[in-house]
């Protein structure tokens, strides 16, 4: 029984990885870096992501994939914001996926005009584990951690902080106010994910987010394609 | 394609509803009522089971099975206080399963002395998707829901908010600190699941923890079954 489940599984991900490499070249053909932005409920990913927008991006247009479970809170969010988003809900799995996969991005490419983009933002579903094991055709993937989740986060979940190549630690505004350890933290990423690039942020007063807007930039001109289509 | 994948979705939720009947049935036959306690990352499941573990539960005999994708770090902070605890780790799946399933948490109940216990605890992973997807055998489902999360999550993952009968609303110390409206998060917990039962709570402070140790012994009497093994 449980080989019969490792099995499917296996297959799921190689189903998954065959619509990743497509969505993949179809980022590529149109010249638009993807980023896979994960976290826990909560973490603040579409807060940022408004501060990301509220300002801009230079001459780098974004685009942003909005996934939950049900409704279209956090697109409607940063819609308000003029940048355009598209909505996935993955509610149509079994009471809900707990993910976004290659196939539901590809599903939903449709609606997403790539070339008038350079950089898609997929915000994927709140959780720290399954999101990390499906790759959607993304070129970076970053996460999102709030420091009111305790410091052994990196330990009890290290699949998505290896997954990374930006931690962004958020509500940093909050540490006065709480038992926090941010060197702890850190420590503790860095034993999952030794030196993995990391900035303390704060969607709330804007604290550091023009460091997170830098690097979105520089990562839309280190992976620009040529548009060939 | 699809189809296919939600066949195998049903057997599988199939499989795990066979699985939590025997569960449950163990549990009744040793008269332990078991609360399946769920959240976020980060959302205080932990703390607040430590809260309740310091002071104990008067004379209904507590054990907690802890669930993580990996380590047992929570296991050690709650075994630290003198309770059984028994840890099940999730990451025999593919780089770690996002919610525990009935038979995991049968896998692990050789390990647990149901006949020494009147309360179990079952600490789920951190996830507000698929733990609400899969029955594990318990009697009732607690769900903790942090104020740093945001008051749209009931509308977001409403499954979660819908499966529980008492959502524990923490962290309410960090509240003066916070942009959070609460009237909104309760206004919202009551359009997915109007007039669940709910506790405003920290572990932090201890702030009305008493209420829900209160709860637990009240859950533990209601469901007492004589010992039949």
């Amino acid at each position: 029984m449980h080989r019969v489940k490792v099995r499917v599984v296996e297959d799921a991900l190689d189903a998954n990885s065959t619509l990743a490499q497509a969505n993949r070249a179809d980022f590529d053909r149109h010249g638009v870096t993807v980023v896979n932005l994960m976290g826990a409920p909560g973490a603040g990913k579409t807060a940022l992501l408004e501060q990301v927008v509220a300002d801009g991006l230079g001459d780098v247009r974004l685009g942003i994939l909005e996934g939950d479970v049900e409704g279209s809170l956090d697109a409607d969010r940063l819609a308000r914001l003029h940048v355009p988003v598209t909505q996935i809900n993955t509610a149509a799995g079994f009471g809900g996926e707990c993910h976004l996969d290659a196939n539901m991005v590809r599903s939903a490419l449709g609606a997403v005009a790539l070339d008038e983009l350079d950089l898609l933002v997929i915000e994927n579903v709140g959780n720290l584990v399954c999101p990390a094991e499906f790759r959607v055709g993304e070129h970076h993937r970053v996460m999102v951690c709030s420091v009111t989740e305790g410091e052994e986060k990196p330990l009890k979940y290290p699949l998505m902080f290896r997954a990374c190549e930006l931690v962004l630690v958020n509500k940093v505004d909050l540490l006065p106010h709480l038992d926090f350890d941010l060197e702890r933290l850190l420590a503790n990423l860095d034993t999952v994910h030794p030196g993995v690039e990391r900035l303390l942020v704060s969607a709330r007063t804007g604290e550091s987010v023009d460091a997170f807007r830098e690097w979105l930039v520089g990562a839309a001109e280190r992976t620009r394609v040529p548009a060939t289509a």
